[in-house]
């Protein structure tokens, strides 16, 4: 299992026993979770752009429209990404030890924009292939504008850390004594019913990527 | 309704009718899902905190360690804040097409520390009443030790916006006859069964604030 080696913006410098830097632990986070957020620098002051991720190798990847400001603000610049998964509430005896279970990660790097066609048409397919596996082939084909109005960009997994936390409350050992429920009320992502659109044509069964997506 | 004034960092370029900046709608989103991203500046390079947040009227409010590296660095910094709520995964009939129905707040602005201990207390007490209402006073009381360890960072909610999108899939109008499913995926956060801590005082029932915990 490939460790990273901690730097200055990824060791943890407190609850060091929540800190993972095994790429093991890092892929499966973000194998679970597209929904990432990724700060980066504006005129100066840090904003926020929350898209989705995908993982190929040793990149995260994100997409978005050619024309944004963000990703093209992103393009060779410094930026933070992060993907954080809430797997509970931590109900404790005090204010003090309430806290979550969840899992996270935190990657710090230089953010890259693919240039050639080509290569943007193998990612997007890759990404289709993460998060619907099968689904790109049934496609109406990408076309040479859409790939042209379309940007993606890359982070290599190198400055990077996971950060979790499971289990029930640890309370004051005083506090364990006291007639107050404590635990964990656990949180995860559902999903629902599919809704067919409107204008579908009569009678198309569901497809398998669609019946069989996980999230979380 | 209080609309905010749009400003350089959070006008929407492209997609404007994703686009409000009415209170009633940031505060609908702050108040359904506490998990939050705060972007902020260390050493030149941008960094992240995933927390939770939550709102007091005007301002949205955050906590941690008082030893904490990332609530130090925010105090009196600019952050930019965000708030993502995923509702659904938008299934296209081209790639180009796919998209997702989320709701999201971006704060931007500086962050204050919360210095007087009774300020903090009644902050903390908010978060609990806003999370987990009637919790707090069934506690054992904080002292003033855990809340001089306590950091609490606030945010005025003056230069912020909210971005939706949610309903069917829009194609390229050639593209509805083809024989592609097309439509949405919903998705929410699901709560599970409670988990007790095993070392709970026996026949301890469960209490309504965790019965009737709902999120986003």
């Amino acid at each position: 299992m490939t460790e990273l080696p901690p730097t200055d913006r990824t060791r943890l410098r407190r609850a060091h026993e929540r800190g993972r830097y095994d790429r093991g632990t890092i892929d499966a986070i973000l194998d679970a979770q597209p929904v990432c957020h990724i700060a980066y620098l504006r005129d100066g002051t840090p904003a926020l752009l929350p898209t989705l991720q995908w993982r190929e190798g040793d990149h995260v990847y994100w997409h978005g429209s050619s024309a944004s400001h963000a990703l093209r603000a992103q393009d060779g610049a410094e930026v933070c990404l992060a993907v954080t998964l809430l797997d509970g509430l931590v109900l404790a005896r005090s204010g003090f030890h309430h806290s979550v279970n969840y899992r996270s990660v935190t990657i710090y790097g230089r953010a890259r924009r693919i240039e050639d066609p080509r290569r943007k048409e193998r990612h997007l397919e890759a990404f289709f292939e993460r998060l619907l596996p099968g689904r790109w082939p049934t496609l109406r084909p990408v076309t040479e504008q859409e790939l042209k109005a379309t940007a993606v960009l890359s982070l290599p997994i190198r400055e990077a850390s996971a950060k979790l936390r499971n289990g029930p409350p640890v309370d004051e050992e005083a506090d364990y004594g006291l007639p107050i429920w404590a635990g964990v009320l656990p949180l995860r992502t559902a999903i629902g019913t599919p809704v067919p659109d409107p204008r579908n044509p009569e009678g198309l069964p569901l497809p398998p990527e669609v019946r069989t997506f996980r999230i979380g």
